[in-house]
């Protein structure tokens, strides 16, 4: 979702009164009606058609929506037997405001029971703010169990204009890594993380970004990717598709090897340290921008319900 | 000292066979030959002669030479009464190669008994390297006791040609952010200090630097000013000037008003995880730079003696 976006940083305009006149208004209030499009015109046919809003990636550039189903493919492909299927109501897996010109979809699929994967939160956010200009928000979580202390994956890709978009790409740290270094040894250097980060500094028009949220920043790891391409109109897709696209299917593929698979498992008594922590990080992230943005740019109900499903996959409240 | 810089980034070559012919024999071993000098053209004439060295500041141009005195001034200004002489021997307080190409100065005064400050540290370092350029680093540290979780100051500033210079100047935190988010609050939000960087960050030249090593880039706060700065010869002393002089003053005044004077004593139960992290911290920057890089610069026995000094105001072997 919007964890990354702060509302200062984009300044997003409140969204009332909606802008008319309302778009796709046959769009509304059903997954069902997007179902058939997705399904046929994607290699991820999946029968359970709350899949099918979040694969539609409608609004990205053509290389940005095929990174985004090549990563969900990737990741379901691997964890697929530690997955359940998904559980969101339809009312979640798509949703749009009354006017119809903001739409967006989420999908949560929990880890069965005594797996390492707590759960995998994909989703997509379209908004047509009151200038005119449309904002894209595509998102891919995988977030790890207490079992391992293994890192969350975090891919979130933030377009607010046609020559402008925001990347986080990192794998978030369990541990305080000052107090950790055989963590950071592990899951950081021996990675070779930081040379991902450095192939796309070294890309004209991409440079470091900083979240305006000082915990954003204390969230994301020494070797995060977060960065702006700043560029003519029409080159995003290209800088997507050069440069963007194998840095994260590179990152993907070392959360999957050295995390999600690979990872350790760790005896239940230093959990509680664990669990501690990543419970404060999800209430923060909720905190500084579901509960704030959501709302604004979805009404308030749309946004209830959506930060309610959150809540429940985090499992806090 | 050179806790932030990495040898790899900068790569500095080996320093044997040191250069000769050699220069300034007749500075070799003691600082008294120095002081005389440093004493008479400097507003902080110390009768302790140790201070001297220190205060030369040499070969820094002169706008960072006289930001350099006047931090140490206000420093020590502030913290006076609560901080011992400086007890570090001679040839600690100043030392070089047998071939004097490479010259160097620390000292250290401790925090009295049951003061918040556990100790401050100013070094600076000039070593002409094999390639003929010169590597200069200025450094401020001061740590804080148990007593209290307020942030640590840090100061260091990497010359290494005439038109690049590295700063880092940052409050590193005592605690796990992700975990405290009251202590970022009060000690980095509260405090305005992100507008610090983005001042400098906005000024032509300037750019983020990101440290190799990641252990550094984890101990740095979210605010941290990490930046380089490339530009025409003679103008980094203007940018030092115009730019970082104001911002670096404003750093320590935030220090010492919210952490060192006004940051409030913590209770006895809460100072062990405090110790540990500090601890750690400590003994991995004497290990990721000073053991690493001083030999090369210095030779085994000044290294030796420096690292020594180090250690027992660390309270680490």
């Amino acid at each position: 979702m919007v964890v990354l976006l702060s509302s200062q940083h984009l300044h997003l305009p409140f969204l009332s009164p909606p802008p008319s006149p309302p778009k796709r208004s046959n769009h509304r209030t059903s997954i069902s009606m997007t179902s058939s499009s997705s399904s046929s015109s994607s290699p991820y046919s999946h029968k359970d058609t709350r899949r099918s809003s979040l694969l539609e990636f409608p609004h990205l550039s053509p290389s940005h929506r095929e990174l985004m189903l090549d990563l969900i493919s990737t990741v379901e492909t691997r964890l697929g037997p530690h997955l359940l299927p998904s559980a969101v109501p339809p009312d979640v897996a798509y949703f749009q405001t009354d006017s119809g010109n903001s739409q967006g979809s989420l999908d949560i699929r929990s880890g069965r029971k005594d797996s390492k994967i707590d759960f995998i939160l994909g989703s997509w956010l379209h908004c047509l703010l009151p200038s005119g200009a449309a904002l894209d928000i595509a998102t891919l979580f995988a977030y790890l169990s207490p079992k391992t202390d293994a890192p969350h994956l975090l891919l979130e890709f933030i377009q607010s204009s046609p020559t402008s978009l925001i990347l986080f790409m990192d794998l978030l740290p369990r541990k305080d890594l000052v107090l950790h270094p055989n963590y950071l040894e592990t899951f950081y250097q021996n990675t070779q993380l930081d040379a991902q980060r450095s192939k796309l500094l070294g890309v004209p028009n991409i440079k470091t970004y900083f979240s305006s949220s000082l915990y954003i920043r204390s969230v994301l790891s020494p070797t995060a990717i977060a960065m702006s391409i700043n560029c003519e109109e029409g080159s995003v897709d290209e800088i997507m598709r050069d440069y963007v696209d194998s840095v994260a299917k590179e990152l993907v593929r070392i959360w999957l090897d050295e995390c999600a698979v690979g990872g350790k498992e760790i005896e239940e008594d230093e959990r509680d340290d664990l669990v501690r922590r990543d419970d404060l990080l999800k209430r923060k992230t909720v905190e500084i921008d579901l509960a704030s943005n959501l709302p604004r740019l979805f009404g308030a109900d749309a946004a209830g319900r959506i930060v309610d499903e959150i809540q429940k996959v985090f499992g806090i409240d």
